[in-house]
């Protein structure tokens, strides 16, 4: 046995028993191989001992909608109209980003960083470069499913074979897709129904088909896409992706803000998952997804930072207080979204989104040790009445002391076990500075 | 001197230059007394000195609506509709702890201890026994305005000398208002409009001339109290508080949720600052308030927590990035409550609203030294292109490294100065597990 947690409360995520308390939990190789309330005690002596006493172990978290590398860009242009932020900012500035070698290997690196200081051991992400954004998942050791979107404005004659994203997608896969461990997967991905058109809706459907991919996609985000689409095609966003076979693929499809209840209906039905991105929608004055309807419409419903010129955060617990919050109050009900549902969607949902539901996002004998450990001894975390609500409610981030992907340390009290932080720093600033100079 | 930072970058909240990149920030007593790029070179040598690379100062937070002993009840009966809430879980439990001797000013200083630690250096309080916390506060060297709220449901007869609350806040009075430095006001404070009558607020208000004290109110929470207010008096809470003249007197109003377009123009014109609570509004789901229509008609809109059992975390970066993000939403305008007017909320404008705004809110020379310095050196403040969007958009209280108040250091990475921490942790557990078995 690795590591042995000693006298820790556990919220498991496992619905027969959401909360243990005072209970070890033993860690081997990648698996969590004991608990001390089900399992026969260890022969075994543990290569470490750690002190459970006021603290909690859970799940790690799914950020199931990220663009890692545009932390480059964090709170670069804000407070600015949509259209201003996009094209006048954001895009010319992305359009240096990815000329400069080496830099979205960085900016994703940054936003990794991040993530696992904050409890964060699995992503959703979309961005360019895949192949390179799948070799620093893979080295920062978290759970990835990575994607480059497809964006195709000739209506007729666009070939994916002979586009950048199919290319850097391809290399993706040969050195990663289905391989080793499966700890990083490449998805295929339509960037949305306003960048492209059903010709190449079916060529990245069938070429999701043939190499068993999952798809991502941004649905409905603004009320403009939403309108434009029915407008263009007679349909909605969803109804259109769903008549040319794309929701056949496993899909995360991205906000959902502006879905009509007939497309939470498809939704549902084709085990769509929602990657529901509540600050980033906020943000950009975008809306307010009906995670609640949705979600007691049977739609698996997962939580995302989005891009971090958007937010400016890739905290997830915070993204999952607010989801709850917004709930109770687009609802007017503050029964709305309760804290262990919350946290289902942080976890077991988006577990369920990226293939892995069968060995993570609970904690649980046979499980991947995939696991955050918070301090709770702190005036924050006084009075804990109840572990899930102060999840849900009461905790940042940096209340995360540890954090473990497949059993494998990856931060810890500060420390980041896989990632050179100075020069990932370092290297940001540097070249981000010469760039705004430039 | 006994503090300077050097090369540090400062949100000054000064308008003329809100942000000095690279000076040196000197503190001497109580006050400011040194900024390199506006002072004279000083001739003493600083007792300490402070490296400020890669770090921010800026002046401290104002929590101007708390019930800071109710830390005791965080997350206790959450997700529940706001009658059962309250009536079946708050109250009762309520009642048990202000019978247990020493009870409020632990809880209290639990409180104080999170505010401090993630960088709030005043609060305007309303709870029981408000002598037992204004002298909590004092001892924890923070800035507070606290009162004890009357309510009175005898419609004709009661007699305000003859109350708990006026007994209380006399003691309170006696011991700090208008004495010393100032540090401790004692204000007048009726509960709200739907737990008192006229003929008490108009004697809270004469009581209040006479003592030279501010108000604390509750205002339209709730779209309930608002409704029953204009069947029960033929008026709106704001226009018939202003009626009884309560108005007349500097007041905070907490809330202002369903306030109207006529309330808005009173507030603004009697000077009321409204405590906008955002978190605590969603979770209880009593709506969202009218933040940007109110500050762009002139009314002084500061920031709150309210209580824990309904939030649950007294962090103020919290609650101003999601005042920002609220209203873009609900204005549909991402230009909205832009980084900056954000942060005068929490800090200008709280301090005019506790009387303090000629000497506190600003790093300015001659200021208090009313400030806290927070850690940029690491990856959720990598990017940085403007301090102050990072602050109002990627900051959360744990980024606070230093907290000093009148000069002097409350909080510095992980230890309290003022507050001997276990003791209050112990403290807060064992008497609440022994009121929760009773």
């Amino acid at each position: 046995m690795d590591i042995l947690f000693k006298n820790i409360t556990v919220v498991t995520m496992d619905s027969s028993h959401p909360v243990l308390t005072n209970v070890d939990i033993g860690v081997d190789g990648r698996k969590i191989c004991y608990i001390s309330t089900t399992t026969d005690s260890p022969s075994q002596t543990p290569k470490r001992t750690i002190d459970g006493t006021h603290k909690v172990l859970m799940p790690g978290l799914y950020n199931c909608h990220s663009h890692a590398a545009m932390t480059l860009l964090r709170g670069y242009a804000g407070d600015k109209t949509l259209e201003d932020w996009l094209f006048n900012h954001i895009v010319p500035m992305e359009s240096k980003i990815i000329e400069v070698p080496g830099l979205i290997r960085t900016g994703t690196l940054l936003a990794i960083a991040e993530m696992i200081a904050s409890g964060t051991i699995a992503m959703t992400d979309m961005y360019f470069d895949v192949d390179i954004v799948a070799r620093a998942a893979d080295e920062a050791g978290i759970l990835a499913n990575v994607s480059n979107a497809v964006v195709a404005f000739d209506k007729d004659h666009f070939d994916l074979t002979q586009s950048n994203e199919y290319e850097q997608t391809m290399r993706a896969i040969s050195e990663y897709h289905n391989k080793g461990d499966g700890r990083i997967n490449v998805d295929a991905s339509i960037h949305g129904v306003y960048t492209s058109f059903p010709n190449t809706w079916t060529q990245v459907v069938d070429w999701a088909n043939q190499h068993q991919m999952h798809m991502h996609v941004h649905l409905s985000e603004t009320k403009t896409e939403h309108e434009n689409c029915i407008k263009t095609f007679g349909t909605t966003p969803a109804q259109s992706f769903n008549k040319y076979g794309v929701f056949d693929i496993p899909t995360l499809a991205a906000h959902g803000v502006w879905v009509s209840d007939e497309d939470i209906e498809i939704l549902a039905e084709k085990g769509v998952t929602v990657a529901h991105n509540p600050l980033s929608n906020l943000k950009l004055a975008s809306g307010l997804a009906p995670v609640d309807k949705m979600a007691k419409k049977g739609v698996n419903v997962a939580i995302g930072t989005d891009g971090m010129a958007s937010n400016n955060a890739h905290d997830l617990f915070e993204e999952l207080k607010m989801a709850s919050l917004l709930q109770k109050y687009a609802t007017n009900d503050p029964t709305a979204s309760p804290a262990y549902d919350t946290l289902m969607m942080a976890t077991r949902n988006g577990a369920k989104s990226q293939g892995r539901g069968h060995e993570s996002g609970m904690i649980k004998v046979g499980y991947d040790a995939d696991m955050i450990m918070l301090d709770f001894n702190n005036p924050r975390q006084t009075m804990c009445y109840d572990p899930v609500a102060n999840l849900a409610y009461s905790t940042s981030g940096q209340d995360v002391q540890m954090t473990l992907c497949r059993g494998k340390v990856l931060y810890e009290k500060g420390e980041y076990k896989t990632i050179d932080i100075e020069k990932i720093l370092y290297d940001a600033r540097t070249a981000m500075d010469s760039l705004l100079r430039s």
